[in-house]
């Protein structure tokens, strides 16, 4: 299973009348989050759609908020990649703030979908190789 | 139970590159959804706030997403909202495309807070019973 | 000249920190705007797209905010279609709040795009004379 | 005249179905080129807020569209700060792709506003004399 941490910094068009990030907003961390987890482990993402013609739709997402982002914190997103089952890649990151609390934790399932027939495929096999790594 | 309809134009700027709805921006749709839902029992959510001192963040968000929708979309979003419980307040909304094909569906839980101490706090009794309505 | 009005509620998600809609997030709303005007003048913009592969990317911006808009704010966006010069689009669009306020005002300009050769092109006739109409 | 630059990666979130950034976001761009200056300079936006009691909201956008962003681009913005006169402070920001290339430049006028009478105040003095700095 890989491992992966990047950061990310408030921005203030992220946040609400509240004083808060916006809950619909950490999708996009979260989004973030798993393509960094890709880059590191040799994958980008651009890449996938342009040249090998595959989309990664969201199939499922389920969210804990526990306690509030607030405007210029540097938030730490920690990702664990689940080893590739058929068509499924699935993502869990949980998002800290810098005193270290944990502020939300989200899994994401994506599905491997071929952007020709927009149907389903399976994963290619290097794909599955790269993401089968051990822990860094 | 309430039950409560509301329709929604997708917008361009909700499209991703893919050519459908970013994933995350539903959770825009079922704010919606659930602000409107309140509304038409009685409650308005910027008067929750503004004179009655409450928030209501959101403690969970769990989406399945079963189908694309595309630019200039008109959606159905219907929303069931659950009887409060204690300091929570359930809705179940699911997102429907003009051929009446259900594109996914969210439950999202909030809280009742208190705005001054920023701790939860119970369901005033006038929301329990505005929202305590039987099915329109 | 073609006027056109179209109404629209001011979303949670749009607020920001200060408690108003954030300034970036106006631009959604010109865009709402444009694709209002320009269906009420039997446009659809997402035909123009799918169907004639024109794109309509906008080649400049100039706004002066006024006043802020709240959240849950019913605001009314009156837009002007000028018309078309060559290549190029341009609408102005002035947005109020409820109590007949200016808040703020754009001009926007796009141009005509093919979509598959990616260069600027000229207007299509149907759409340069639909876009003649006098004032509504 | 203070001179900065910072750097951006696109977001899948902020493409839009033609597959480039939409127009909108990048005024996001252009507010993390604005606090990122002011960082530089000594001055933490959030602490403006919260400390000092100052708002800065903006009072007009300009912008020029030359050539799109697409996703996973890295931007270089860069960003010169006016000399603040009265209540005003401007800010020039040109966006670079990877290649060096121009894509779009803004200039964006934000006014300073006591966050408690919501009235325009004038700059406090060691604002002024932080962002007065020479080219550095």
């Amino acid at each position: 299973m890989i491992r992966h941490e990047t950061q990310i910094r408030v921005r203030y068009s992220e946040t609400d009348q509240m004083g808060y990030v916006y809950y619909g907003n950490y999708a996009q961390y979260y989004e973030i989050a798993r393509v960094e987890a890709m880059r590191a482990a040799g994958i980008r993402y651009a890449d996938l759609e342009r040249e090998y013609g595959i989309w990664l739709p969201v199939v499922s997402m389920n969210v804990r908020y526990l306690r509030p982002a607030a405007y210029d914190d540097l938030l730490t997103l920690r990702t664990f990649v689940h080893p590739i089952e058929g068509s499924h890649l699935r993502f869990d990151t949980e998002v800290f703030n810098e005193g270290g609390q944990l502020l939300n934790a989200a899994r994401v399932t994506l599905c491997f979908v071929d952007s020709v027939t927009r149907k389903r495929t399976s994963a290619p096999a290097w794909i599955i190789q790269k993401l089968a790594g051990t822990i860094e």
